[in-house]
């Protein structure tokens, strides 16, 4: 077995982290969120890993310093490795998700939700469907297809597996959410027949517009988040 | 944006491959597979990746190499990046998961499904039941306590998420199946309730030992391995 002075005697990747935030956005679909350096072009907030950095604490640094987002644990997605996807060398990419609400995002208001209300920070940040990326790199572009792809397929059989809705919520609202993740209409009866064993009615209901008040429910389900035993390997699980 | 100059003046890790390939044993529960490299101690098959090469070419090459399984394709399970993970120095390890039967393996009979026939391949290769693996390294364990949460959470609401039975088979066969992995006894019931609406009946039935035939069925979820649009950047899906 090698000791360390012969390990860093062979060529080395970079290793770079790069994180897809999606944020289901009520009558506009599936966005995501990109950033702006100020030179160069839109992308997914991302960074080379520092010295002894972790890679949560790179994850962190590049939502806080360029997406103003804090306090977020987005999970581990997929690790990049084509051989050619930088033109700055062998960096191969640890791509992480997370899902946040508009509200969360910072975000614009009820008649513009995917807008940034600060025209200096609408530089800098911004959301874009996530049919409609073309900007991004390529390698940015194939970040933000396994997120949607990994994202729809949590939402096939878990409601709400990020918790975005309040913990009380209907049916309908939990079909709306399903339906902007999906990009497509949920048939109303086989979406209750699949979610239904997976919450507990709350006994209360919930005034909707002019319809009947409607039961409520929360979860039985786990969080998609954190709930892997592996957000932090110290951790006694 | 640095330049690939600037890019290689920063410290950077090694970057490692490191594989759990779990097996359930019928009447013994689920195993792991640890290699010996000869010199030093049991380990999971595992490599430093190579200048250029593919995190997929690496653990397709340690599996050959160490653990005599060809045709291999591990899904990702996590990096692990604790800093003083490796005592050669900085080093992150993208961690797989591959799941196969005592058969596939090449392990045994009947009578004892968990041991390797060669004897000369018996100081190289050996399944360790996954709740005994003291001798590992404490970074070694951790992967496989990851792989065995990850590998339940796949079995809790996808009826054999890795192909292991054949293509048809009894619900008994599948609850047996998903008692290994889950190291418990599972109510029949409830089992049957969970996986029924994820099956397909055959119409066909099967003879089971002298009990009345049973019905069989086929899959209509996805397989886990390769089901998650992943597996190779490059491919159109």
């Amino acid at each position: 077995m090698p000791d360390s002075t012969q390990l860093t005697q062979f060529p080395r990747p970079s290793v770079a982290v790069d994180t897809a935030v999606l944020c289901p956005v009520p009558g506009r679909g599936l966005h995501v969120l990109l950033t702006h350096p100020g030179d160069g072009v839109w992308q997914l907030p991302g960074s080379i890993l520092r010295p002894q950095e972790r890679l949560a604490e790179a994850v962190a640094r590049c939502l806080r310093e360029k997406a103003r987002l804090v306090d977020r644990a987005p999970v581990q997605l997929h690790v990049f490795d084509q051989p050619d996807r930088d033109d700055r060398g062998w960096v191969i990419s640890v791509a992480h998700l997370d899902v946040l609400s508009t509200r969360d995002v910072g975000f614009g208001d009820a008649s513009s939700p995917e807008t940034e209300p600060d025209p200096q920070d609408a530089r800098r940040r911004k959301l874009a469907p996530v049919h409609s990326v073309r900007e991004l790199s390529a390698e940015h572009q194939e970040i933000v297809r396994v997120a949607v792809h990994r994202l729809r397929s949590l939402h096939e059989r878990t409601p709400d597996p990020f918790g975005l809705l309040p913990d009380e919520f209907s049916l309908r609202q939990l079909r709306e959410l399903h339906e902007i993740v999906s990009g497509e209409n949920l048939q109303a009866d086989t979406f209750r027949r699949t979610m239904l064993p997976l919450l507990a009615p709350t006994g209360r209901a919930l005034t909707q517009g002019r319809g009947r008040p409607a039961q409520t429910f929360t979860r039985r389900s786990e969080l998609a988040l954190r709930s892997d035993g592996e957000g932090d390997q110290g951790r006694e699980t």
